[in-house]
């Protein structure tokens, strides 16, 4: 087969559905790997063409890591702002050195020491906890921190307790907002009007719930920053189609016994969150 | 108030419902703290004394890191096993050093040199990726050890791509298991059946679909090792409540524009990763 024989079939094949069928149906490897080619060009083609997708952009995203942070309440937003392309995703230390930051039960290098953190950001992001989110509203360099990146970010965000940190910055003042749902009515205390929702928007305030929660918000803002079809593409990669062994993820459904002991077993925390209001 | 008549209150106080109102309405600090360390132990020992719940554990989970998986696949299950009282959750090396290991835009630090890797595991976990699988996939030292530490675990697991090393390890050989679903179909080619399912089971093989799936295979794992009601406190704890914006998180259910491109997108490392069986 010549070379304009084989284009014409890599051009013919390239519009055939199923594609994957096709690139079977193929007789070579050599053969496979040129049709694969086509489809990701062609893939890639459609979506850079797609009404309202932005697919490159340059956002600049600064996730703040502190001492026992809650790891999928960043993580998970992190791998789906990192695949905007474009976007520049920094992980920021919480000192001036890029020591591993603890966060439950192993640590994570931060890409940016504090002095690094860009300025003008896109999106502040800062991640919720437990013990180590409590030692964190009591640090006032990290909560001054906080405030002064604020200042000039595009969006100002959160998860699960992390917008206590967010309250203590005075960052929720007169806003809706939301939080891990046991510590959602301290919100209360900052001035915020709490919001039992997953995700929460109030002008250019977006807080999530609870640890997962951060799936769903991190989905909300790449469609902020980048679509609606960029964002279901993102949810289809991360096959983001859950399917919870049990309906125990609110205090709504869960079981009141379930519920009760959790509600309990957080009692101290919670109100030694309150108290460092 | 005297000690008696505090004792008195707080054990009437820690039978009314909602505790957290009882809390509220407490008149001073010393009080408030003292009610909520009274709920914290009640929760603790209604957890412990619950039917079906193993409250402490001693199970040994090692986790694989290499350079380049996908993060989430790993950070969530990480964390609802490290919720388990008492079990060692490792981190393992693919080198036999600490040196921090890429997962997509960032670093990790293993917790356990490879040659720290406990043996008679309870549960091996491999995580998925892209790139960095497909690489993984061609290193025989790292398939060997997975097959190593497969010999004597309890359970062996994964979530996403990481099937694609079980396989590549002799591990799936006539068992269900399931993939992230770009590389579902590959599983037969290692004597796989390939169910299309969010998380699957056979014998001691545990297999999650791509990436968010780790949450949903993570509490069915707890579930089988401490019980359902220990699972269904961790979900709470992780505020497990999905709410997609969106409904495009399977093949089946997303628009076929997104799905095909993305399969386009995807078709050369898919091809990469069926060269590589």
């Amino acid at each position: 087969m010549d070379r304009r024989q084989f284009t014409k079939l890599a051009l013919f094949a390239s519009f055939l559905a199923p594609l994957g069928n096709t690139i079977k149906a193929a007789e070579s490897d050599e053969q496979r790997k040129n049709l694969a080619k086509a489809a990701s060009l062609k893939g890639h083609k459609a979506m850079m063409d797609a009404p309202g997708v932005k697919m490159v952009g340059n956002e600049k995203i600064a996730m703040l890591l502190y001492p026992g942070f809650y790891a999928p309440d960043l993580i998970n937003p992190q791998f789906l702002f990192n695949a905007m392309m474009g976007a520049e995703v920094c992980l920021i230390s919480p000192t001036d050195d890029l020591t591993p930051v603890e966060c439950g039960g192993f640590s994570i290098v931060p890409t940016h020491r504090r002095s690094e953190c860009p300025d003008k950001l896109d999106v502040l992001f800062v991640p919720g906890g437990a013990t180590g989110t409590l030692e964190a509203m009591k640090n006032k360099p990290f909560i001054d921190f906080i405030k002064t990146k604020a200042a000039d970010s595009k969006y100002i965000t959160s998860v699960c307790t992390g917008s206590l940190l967010l309250g203590k910055a005075g960052l929720l003042k007169g806003k809706k907002a939301t939080s891990h749902w046991t510590t959602l009515q301290l919100l209360q205390e900052f001035g915020a009007i709490p919001v039992k929702q997953r995700v929460v928007w109030d002008g250019n305030l977006i807080t999530g719930g609870g640890v997962t929660a951060g799936i769903d918000f991190g989905l909300e803002v790449v469609a902020a920053l980048r679509g609606k079809t960029y964002a279901q593409t993102i949810q289809l990669e991360a096959e983001y189609d859950p399917a919870p062994p049990y309906d125990s993820g609110s205090p709504e459904k869960a079981d009141p016994f379930v519920r009760d002991n959790l509600k309990g077993i957080f009692a101290p925390l919670v109100e030694n969150f309150r108290l460092a209001i």
